[in-house]
């Protein structure tokens, strides 16, 4: 039994594998691979209708935000954010809690000024700064939802008169948010949404159009919005990976369904981390993320037993990223419950013998 | 039986499909997904490996030439071009002879001059001018090897003291050519190389970092050399079918093998519209592309009763682009002879009736 804690891509539904499978054979009883038809014919576009229909149904979201599957990942968005919304001598307010925020406001300096209004840097993002001040006068505010690599997630969406942005790459669709106070959301879809290789962009059309400088055609949200994301080849696998995700999640019940799933799997491992004195949790209690779990074990030889121990039992991807070392256990809306169990139960008898 | 002539996405070989398929399920005896795998493991990085080392042989490239795995498709690269080599004070010239050749010039135009030295737009980009004269002070030459949707090709390299570039996206790996006269090539992915979703980029190193404008981190070409095609997570799953497409058409031989395979179906197919005056084909006789011909009915409602038939006989994207009319068959490596064989078969069989 393999147990897959990948932090992205990631596990995805065992039904999705299947159907994405006999696609690339036979896709809708066409005779044709799902890699070899055309994209522009009833057949894909019906693909992306669904995928398109679905997530807006999941998000809730109102007719005021359009839904985009564009090329690239989250690290594309991070200067097209810029480009199309912040005009050379205006502010941008960032919040800087993690490797990606960081990444997105070096990016964002290249077309305006960037306010940094609170950072975690200081205690290398393990925790998700609080009480600062977003200034309103500046063009938008932008942050991430959930740290991928520390290992924090913010629940609640802040308060501001701005337009609001934030990267979801890590947590989008994981549990029940009012997706409709954000001007623009962006997420890489490897891990709730789908298969890596796509990217989707929620944004609110009358934000558009307000920046002085000439935009590509590719990187101008307005075209791809006019082209209903067919603006070229669109990455036709993928995007139909996503809507078999998004189905699968649909049929599961929708977000708050799997939320009560993912706060289960979450309460399971961290009330198991805090319970065994051998393991320790590394970042602050409330900025815990459900979707990623980070701990160590102070002792480096018992950090090396315990990842051999891992392996050998079929968890795969528990080692932390290289930046902060330790364990991740990344616990996304695939992941079953039973995977959850089986980690823990190594985590007990693991500490039984060394603890 | 289905044969399939799409433009692009398009077929691919029998074999990629089936171990893609298998590999959805089970890549590499890992009881993993190659959807779920972790782009920074040995198991991925050994498929991008494969891939680059591939396409290096089949293209015969010298050591100062790059392979890049790139988000996005040729539409990306009509703007990343001049973003990375043109200054705003400088001219590149550009070839203009079919519709993706506009689109790159429009991209360019935002970036620094343009001076077209040529164009066919005068008779709807049927034939593919000649004898003009390449500027040498312009900072690069671009062009486009094949035009997709006009169904005209350039088998001759431009001689230029200048760097040259082309767009190769539907006629790279059909026919020999020295690729190392380029200074850079791009071509999504989506015709010879593999599915949707990923573009090659194929750079000499010592034209970048010239520009003085900042570059966004993942539109600068170093940054992607620098890390290995693997700035951000890639599109995986593109990149693994281009590996298996790559694999395949070395077993074939290679280039110089699947060459002349395409030009025994491209023969049968124009030889046999010759022969039939029902059938015309529509450009210039000397600049007849080998991928895509073009082909119409002058009476509509003949035309209309070739494509009923080309459905009922199992003929797939026979219909030409939506800006040219008419018939389009796709010759692309993977389709079988057989195919074109089927074809003109029935094309010989409606003339007969109708003609």
């Amino acid at each position: 039994m393999i147990h897959n804690f990948n932090s992205g891509p990631s596990i995805l539904p065992k039904e999705v594998f299947k159907e994405a499978s006999e696609a690339i054979i036979n896709f809708n009883n066409t005779g044709l691979s799902i890699l070899e038809i055309g994209h522009r014919t009833s057949l894909f576009q019906a693909v992306l209708d669904e995928a398109i229909a679905t997530l807006k149904e999941l998000m809730q979201l109102d007719d005021g935000h359009e839904i985009l599957f564009l090329h690239g990942g989250a690290s594309t968005q991070f200067f097209q954010v810029p480009m199309n919304l912040l005009n050379e001598n205006e502010t941008a307010a960032y919040l800087d809690c993690g490797t990606w925020g960081t990444k997105a406001i070096k990016e964002a300096k290249l077309y305006g000024n960037v306010e940094v209004v609170a950072s975690s840097k200081d205690k290398n993002y393990t925790y998700i700064p609080k009480n600062y001040t977003i200034p309103s006068n500046a063009k938008y505010f932008h942050y991430t939802t959930n740290n991928t690599i520390e290992g924090t997630e913010m629940l609640d969406i802040p308060q501001t008169n701005i337009p609001l942005i934030a990267d979801m790459s890590s947590d989008i669709l994981s549990h029940v948010m009012d997706f409709n106070r954000f001007d623009l959301i962006y997420a890489g879809a490897q891990k709730n949404i789908g298969a890596a290789g796509v990217n989707i962009v929620v944004v609110k059309k009358d934000i558009l159009g307000k920046v002085s400088r000439k935009l590509p055609t590719m990187m101008d949200y307005r075209s791809h919005i006019e082209n209903g994301s067919m603006l070229n080849t669109p990455p036709v696998f993928a995007v139909y990976v996503c809507m078999l995700t998004l189905r699968w999640l649909k049929q599961q019940g929708g977000v708050s369904a799997i939320e009560k799933i993912n706060n289960i799997k979450a309460k399971l491992l961290y009330d198991t981390l805090d319970s065994l004195p051998i393991f320790r949790a590394t970042v602050a209690k409330e900025d815990r993320s459900k979707m990623n779990v980070v701990f160590v074990i102070d002792d480096e030889n018992l950090e090396k037993e315990f990842l051999a121990s891992c392996k050998e039992n079929g968890m795969v991807a528990i080692k932390g990223h290289r930046s902060v070392g330790g364990f991740r256990a990344s616990l996304y809306n695939a992941l079953p419950l039973s995977s959850v169990q089986a980690l823990t139960d190594l985590m007990k008898d693991f500490a039984n013998k060394k603890g």
